[in-house]
């Protein structure tokens, strides 16, 4: 499992623009992973180039989007939730980049674009009520932008676990 | 990885007041993994008994959910992902069985108190922004309500995979 940046692919941008690694980053607001600013691309959201198929089984909230979960393709590492709209999936799906959409700067986002912490996409899923998505990543170093390998690993809660005897 | 019913834990109710196994199953509402009625709990959602420093860590949505990720704990499996408000949480963590809200039903959803696809609690972490749970959990059976063993199984999406020679 490499956790060092990697030499990525050459990304082709579906909207045929061009992509500017880094815009938006001097101005950074929200928190969390979305806080980075890494490979915002602030095209417009809207028309999608999302197979009509694929979009017409999506469930969205309120907002236009479904959560995303980003799992280490060989560990199973759960890495990171982050929200994508139908560009983000189409983009997803056709540049073999994970792209989100940022909901604290509203912006696409594509993962490690300029940390070099990128998410190479393995496979793409939706749940069997169309409302969330799975999709297997190789992550390259820190999913996390604290520098953890993923989001979950500085804040375990207490539970009561019950072990059942027999 | 046990996938048949097993003798579960005596559940506590943190609100002390009787469980009603299969309360409200008669009549369904929504779609999905949220369909089953399996275990729907009609309390108030409010007020919770959470922690006061964990509530004070949550970011949640509009409708006070965030959404909970739950994982097999030894396998990696992402299993589904349901959503919880601060009661869910506190029930997930005091009774070691998880608890959602069900969005379609407006319930507390125990899962698998009735068609015995438990998810027994491993460990619940927060994420580094506070908006997402990592649920890890012993399910037994299979999550889905199609009766898969995840959420995940049926619906793979085509995407394109990127090789990076050298």
């Amino acid at each position: 499992m490499g956790c060092a940046p990697r030499p990525g692919p050459v990304l082709v941008n579906p909207l045929g623009k061009q992509q500017c690694p880094g815009s938006g980053a001097g101005k950074l607001r929200g928190y969390g992973h979305e806080q980075c600013g890494e490979g915002t691309v602030s095209d417009p959201r809207s028309p999608s180039r999302l197979d009509p198929e694929i979009a017409a089984r999506l469930k969205r909230d309120a907002a236009g989007l479904v959560p995303a979960v980003a799992q280490q393709y060989d560990t199973g590492e759960v890495l990171m939730v982050g929200w994508m709209d139908d560009e983000a999936l189409h983009r997803t799906l056709t540049t073999g980049r994970c792209t989100y959409w940022s909901r604290s700067r509203q912006e696409y986002w594509v993962k490690g674009e300029t940390s070099g912490h990128t998410q190479q996409v393995k496979s793409v899923a939706l749940d069997c009520d169309g409302d969330t998505l799975l999709v297997k990543v190789d992550q390259a170093g820190g999913a996390c932008h604290t520098g953890d390998r993923t989001c979950f690993d500085a804040a375990p809660l207490p539970a009561v676990v019950v072990v059942v005897s027999g």
